[in-house]
């Protein structure tokens, strides 16, 4: 989960109570059903010339998946890597050529990835209908316009992205998400067969994104029934995929349905300890985001103990074993930024400690754990 | 949950192979969080001469929460008795009527109670913007245009009805709902204190509807991991709340939660033996929903051993007493009637014992059951 953190502080900053929500429309779910995708796609197309974008995961190239998407007449499919976070720059840049190519407004936007293909489409749908650049949209309600028709369809299970109301991008000041009631999908494809062939390495630590982030908000001060909810479910399905005995199909299924859930549980809830190490390990690092949590929550025993001994578990039952040595060799100054960096995600330590947490941690025990990575 | 039976036979009908399944767009969850419906309100509002109609149940006549609706300007507040089921030509008085004491349509129609008030909001609101007599509508997919802006207020936990795309209605010929992607509500609001108060039978029997329905549909043919991840959520809150001890104020929450997990988990899923045989018995002797899926469900235990014995276990718990008598000295040709009104259900009956069912049961097996509640 990316920058969860920042859904619950847009309350606060507006003095309201509680979260209206907004919740993802119109979802399916099922094996095979992207092929229902064109026939969910046609009342979104505006005219014949309006075209329907797919942005999709350049991992797809000369897949058979690239033959089965619903682009018809004037739509235009676009393959991005998602090596790289995606960047303000990109979305920027994205538009301009969407606007480019077509002397008509796009019908919609559909993106096809992990979590870094669905930012990108939200942020681009968004910023279709909003004046650019795009950077000055990251914060909290800021945009005034709504995002036009956008599609999620998730080929990864873990991040949440797919139902959350951020969209998290590095841009040249920082990073930080757009957070706003316009930025959440018209719909969502939820189809399980679609995360076959994900590499066994990043369905584990794309899948641990969403079981720390569950343990991070479960542990948390900030949740409440709504959310604890959605965040049990979200764990115990889980721990049946990287625990249990499932078949293939079912653990793909369930690990779809636990992304899902443990998106929803960010409603009233908040990420921890974990999630803010990782930003300052990957700030200075650019360690991928579910790789980082990893790295950071197997030293968490002290905050999570049962949730990093339920993570040990999964790691051997799965046969997984984190890479080493990122931060041995790393300068002091480097150090102290990444520290630093966590240090400044304050609601994640106000939710995982309380409104005391300074007096329970400052950089010196914060640089102990970064350098055991 | 009523005639949740219906939601799948659409897809069928449509010949789709998913349901593209819609979800309420807003959802505010929190304890007094009914406070902040003036403001949720505001921006739905057209101009101020286009009223809110609020329609409430009759039970809160002179109660505080009268006085905590946010009615202004030409808002109507229309206090309704849920003590009998929705029924079509009450939409058609209430459409006349709201049509009536405007010169402009309304902004919107607020439904505050239980599954009576909520269903009857959604048939209101779907019948302001399209032309009547609202039995036309009863089946699938029916409604042509969107309904006026609608929003759910929950004040008894169990139906579902907050989350479902359905309004179930008795009309001049038949018992059925308006199924429709345009039944659903644009926004809910989720307070657990608005259930205080709910008197201790109809509390339980309102949890049974949920409870019930969870074990129907986890023992069906028809789940998948989407339903089936809600259902198993419903389940596990329903029996913290009914075995557990809980506090109060959490026994609130939970069930509040419980009720939507269940209602969500109609997406892919059907109802069963105990619906079915709960029609006949609300057919023929009006017994209201929840009461008569209990009723049914006591004598179930050939069809759902566990699920019965576990209910069992909550009305122990609880010290609810089921009443008796209802069906002993009902003349044959009425038992008739109610037998060959549960096996009308077919879709229940299948989900429940799959595509054979009609060897497994007919009316004798049925009256049988009947004859003992």
């Amino acid at each position: 989960m990316k920058l969860k953190d920042q859904t619950n502080v847009s309350a606060a900053l507006k003095g309201t109570k509680y979260r209206n929500f907004p919740m993802v429309p119109r979802v399916i779910f099922g094996s095979g059903c992207f092929d229902q995708l064109g026939e969910i796609l046609l009342p979104a197309r505006k005219h014949a010339q309006a075209p329907m974008i797919f942005l999709v995961d350049d991992v797809f190239e000369g897949k058979t998946l690239m033959g089965r998407i619903p682009a018809i007449m004037e739509d235009r499919i676009i393959l991005i890597s998602a090596r790289e976070e995606p960047r303000t720059g990109q979305v920027d840049a994205l538009v301009r050529r969407i606007r480019s190519e077509s002397p008509y407004p796009p019908s919609g936007i559909v993106g096809i990835g992990g979590g870094t293909l669905l930012d990108l489409a939200k942020a681009v749908a968004i910023m279709i209908n909003n004046e650019g650049p795009t950077e000055a949209y990251q914060g909290w309600d800021l945009v005034r316009h709504p995002a036009v028709y956008h599609v999620g369809v998730p080929t990864l299970s873990g991040t949440g992205a797919e139902v959350s109301r951020t969209t998290v991008l590095l841009g040249p000041d920082r990073k930080l998400g757009i957070n706003s009631d316009h930025t959440p999908f018209d719909q969502v494809v939820l189809d399980p067969d679609l995360t076959l062939g994900v590499p066994r390495e990043q369905w584990f630590y794309t899948g641990m994104d969403c079981f720390i982030h569950c343990v991070e908000s479960l542990n948390g001060g900030y949740i409440n029934a709504f959310s604890r909810s959605y965040g049990e479910k979200a764990m115990e399905l889980c721990q049946e995929v990287f625990l249990g005995d499932l078949s293939p199909e079912e653990s793909r299924e369930n690990l779809m349905m636990a992304s899902w859930h443990g998106g929803m549980s960010i409603a009233y809830s908040q990420v921890g300890v974990a999630h803010a190490l990782s930003y300052g390990l990957s700030y200075v690092l650019h360690i991928p985001h579910g790789l980082g949590n990893c790295l950071v929550f197997q030293h968490l025993s002290e905050f999570y103990p049962e949730g990093v001994r339920l993570f040990e578990r999964m790691m051997k039952k799965q046969g997984i074993v984190l890479p080493e040595g990122f931060c041995s060799g790393l300068p002091e100054e480097e150090l102290d930024l990444m520290a630093q960096v966590a240090l400044e995600m304050e609601p994640l330590w106000e939710n995982a400690l309380g409104e005391g947490w300074r007096e329970q941690v400052g950089p010196e025990r914060i640089k102990d754990i970064y350098r055991k990575i």
